[in-house]
């Protein structure tokens, strides 16, 4: 880490799935009582978060492709969840709308990992601290409210009407900052998050999160490049940052 | 008022020049010292303030209007500090472009009236609570940073893309939110921002502000409609509604 290249940063955002927060804890914990209620128990919960979060970026793709006008990820996760159903063989139509609706908004109810409120409360002491996630505004309000995240504001894809990893969602969440983007620092788990985020000259921050994807994650054990700051934690990080 | 109406209320959303701090009082204290450098202590600071938010409706009407696309308020406030400085006589191409994006960041440096954050934080214990404020995001988010406001994010005219009193603002609000028009109220110092705020189906929450406009104030020294409540003060708010 070189100090001098983070003198000018003034702002800490954060990738907040994975990074933030144990989604997939906090997804197969409801899953799992989800499974119960309706006489499933032979699905393993964790495999029902996995499903889930692999319909993910094929959904965020269809947008940012411009096949799809922007539309919020509660409503993604939401039209994902009838594909698990269907994956997993349960009958969706046979299920109360409202009763999947709630299941949906497990995603808004997803715990910190030990280390990231008081991390971001240290930060936020020095530099304005946000969420750059592709998590909606409510789902990040429902989230930090629930889990005491301190931000200052909530920024994200929704806010720059695209989501990550295209270049505009780091550059117009810089352009509504007013900064230039050498003064951000994103901090995620995930190389190809900081990857991108680089190339539109943000500075970097990896925090290694192993069991991010469970407990035989392969990816993202090991930053990828040099980033500006490597940390084992977000409290690590607020260290290393001086604060 | 009535606490029935009240009940499904989840967020509470506040204007936030005059209503949550005192701009007449911070823009002119940041006048006097501009004026004071450049010896034009004949100039009334207030005179100096009243003068540049007099170009606020009018500028941002330019953009409500269609025509002008979306821009932050920022950027209005800079360039009607140009229109202020050629109409009192002061010539703006002598002072260094520096020196007038500093005053220009008064705006983000404003103080809550004394009850404020007291009472944003009572509310925030059972409400959602943030800005719906003609106020860009990194403009509140520095206020808020330097006045302890507590806010759960930064909602408003950047967010939605439209400045208040477009009924749009108000609705695309609620439906980042993810709720029914009742489902929030709006409070505001200013009867008309009620009233449009009303006409989308908010709640609404009239707190007397007497001297937003300095001591000669002439409007919204009463409520011109039957709000769903009246407060003397924020903190007076969040008794009313119970907190």
């Amino acid at each position: 880490m070189s100090v001098e290249q983070l003198k000018d940063v003034k702002a800490v955002i954060f990738d907040v799935f994975g990074t933030v927060v144990d989604w997939r804890t906090g997804v197969s914990r409801e899953a799992a009582a989800f499974l119960t209620r309706h006489n499933r128990q032979d699905i393993n919960p964790d495999d029902f978060a996995d499903c889930w979060r692999d319909f993910y970026a094929p959904a965020m793709a269809e947008v940012n492709s411009g096949r799809r006008p922007f539309v919020r990820l509660d409503i993604l996760h939401r039209e994902n969840l009838d594909k698990v159903l269907e994956k997993l063989g349960i009958d969706a139509a046979a299920i109360p709308h409202s009763e999947l609706d709630e299941l949906n908004r497990a995603w808004h109810r997803l715990d910190p990992w030990p280390d990231s409120v008081q991390g971001i409360q240290r930060l936020k002491k020095r530099f304005i601290v946000a969420p750059l996630s592709n998590g909606n505004i409510i789902l990040m309000i429902n989230m930090a409210k629930r889990a005491g995240l301190p931000w200052d504001a909530i920024l994200g894809a929704e806010v720059a009407g695209i989501y990550k990893p295209m270049p505009e969602a780091y550059l117009r969440t810089a352009d509504i900052l007013a900064m230039r983007p050498e003064e951000i620092c994103l901090v995620a788990a995930h190389n190809d998050d900081l990857a991108a985020a680089r190339k539109c000259g943000l500075r970097t921050a990896f925090v290694l999160r192993p069991t991010d994807h469970g407990p035989n994650q392969k990816t993202d054990l090991c930053p990828t490049q040099e980033w500006d700051v490597i940390a084992d934690t977000i409290d690590d990080l607020a260290a290393k940052l001086g604060t």
